[in-house]
């Protein structure tokens, strides 16, 4: 076997921690951003050093942990796409939310040229990358699995086998970011909703993680409320970019989807109103601001 | 102290559990239900026999485990209504979810006869109710808490004490409502768009379970519908009332409630289908008639 040499293009929250996760296993690796501050910050832990298209030609493994489908499109067939610079046999390892067709179009194109493709969206948030524990909701080939897999070790805790071609990964993804877009919401609504009725979020926190209305979302999102901590874990401008996947895709299916458009709706609200690089809990502000709400931490 | 003796009104999944946990805690019990088979029956777990307005005069307690608060103004105000046959400095237990100006009311009322109100929505489903390991979000006077205390030790696990008057326990009630009704119908919403990308609810439980997309209701409703058993454990009505709560009390508190308004609409199409009467995860059939799905256990 040769040596497996990895490539990170994305070094956020999600794609340090996964780059982190593969040097503590030892595996030669090398990041990429557009801030080329992280590229240094990742040296500082043993990444090597260099760009993309020097360091093609010897990846075994590309990981693109990009914001969306679009970044990924113009990383591997834009002008100076890396697509072609990729070794055959190398693997291509897709992490951003995307439609299924997407995912698709990736590996058929990535197919031509004799490189694998495995359609791998994550779940876990940063610490869970950090600790190389995430999730990942995985299909593609068995060759692409097989050579994914030293890395999916490094990185991840549980990995769902959802398909044996792309696009399995990306829809699960999707149900995943409805239901996960819906929570944040709902959890927003609730809490202002308290609040209407003299329940102060700090006390809901405490009781409705004891009760049957809780969610992960919930119990991970509301601490930020209280805390009037609106720094981004994930931003307002994801779940836009997400649940405009999942309403696009549902339409597509021909399935009305009336709850995830009015989470969408919301987080678009939010956006108007210039929070979209704020931490996604921040869409309770849409509500405090409506209902005219004095929120934790603010004067 | 004089001794207790416990009425329970509303002998349904929840009022049954909890007149046994009395029972099993050793205290003196009497049941009423419409249906006087379930009368009998818990008489063959040791509960006395008699009419309530027999037994009114010697109650400690009287529980109120029945539907609505339309019943329990009438259980307590209507004709032969029974808060004037209670003693003074007895205590009225009020479980149902109502909503909190409801709650108030009733304390008013019951105060004037001499008589203590504990407003004590219940959270955690019939298992719990059996097990005595209740949550409670409770909210009355010292007093009202005071004489309620055998009995809360006897059903439940944990009592939130709310605030010292009665529509605090209510509030949160309802908050917790928003979130259960939204998550079920998101759940619902989640698994019928699975299934138009060709993933099987019980593989989309299996998998989001472990993800951050994740909801107590997602975890204990997707396997009646995995199972395709509607037998009702909660059902569709119950839903459309709470939310129907929830988007009154939120209305009148000048507070937009979209997510709890679209699932409230959702179950209402779910009633008007005639699913009314069918477990509350049958509100997945909403979807799976509008975009041609096949659920599990439909031949």
């Amino acid at each position: 076997m040769k040596p497996e040499h990895i490539g990170i293009v994305g070094l956020g929250s999600m794609g340090f921690g996964i780059a982190r996760s593969c040097l503590s296993a030892g595996l030669s690796t090398i990041g990429f951003d557009l801030d080329a501050a992280k590229e240094q910050e990742l040296q500082t832990f043993g990444a090597r050093a260099g760009t993309l298209l020097e360091a093609a030609p010897d990846l075994t493994v590309l990981i693109l942990v990009v914001v969306n489908g679009a970044q990924a499109e113009a990383i591997l067939f834009g002008d100076n796409g890396i697509a072609e610079h990729l070794n055959p046999d190398s693997v291509v390892i897709g992490c951003p939310t995307i439609s299924p067709d997407v995912a698709q179009d990736f590996e058929t194109r990535l197919s031509a040229l004799g490189i694998h493709y495995l359609d791998a969206p994550i779940s876990g948030g940063s610490l869970k990358a950090d600790a190389g524990a995430l999730t990942i909701m995985a299909s593609g080939t068995p060759l692409a699995f097989e050579r994914s897999e030293t890395v999916l070790t490094a990185i991840s805790e549980h990995v769902f086998r959802l398909g044996d071609t792309a696009g399995a990964g990306s829809a699960m993804k999707v149900v995943n970011q409805l239901l996960a877009g819906v929570h944040i919401a709902a959890a927003a609504e609730a809490i202002a909703f308290g609040m209407t009725q003299g329940i102060a979020p700090d006390l809901a926190l405490d009781v409705i993680s004891r009760c049957a209305g809780t969610s992960w979302m919930f119990e991970n999102r509301v601490p930020h409320i209280v805390d009037g901590d609106y720094t981004p874990r994930s931003a307002i401008d994801i779940f836009v970019k997400d649940l405009g996947i999942v309403t696009n895709v549902a339409k597509t299916a021909g399935l009305e989807t009336p709850l995830a458009l009015s989470a969408f709706t919301r987080f678009q609200a939010a956006q108007s109103a210039g929070l979209g690089r704020q931490d996604d809990a921040a869409v309770i502000k849409t509500y405090a601001a409506q209902a005219g709400l004095k929120l934790p931490g603010e004067s």
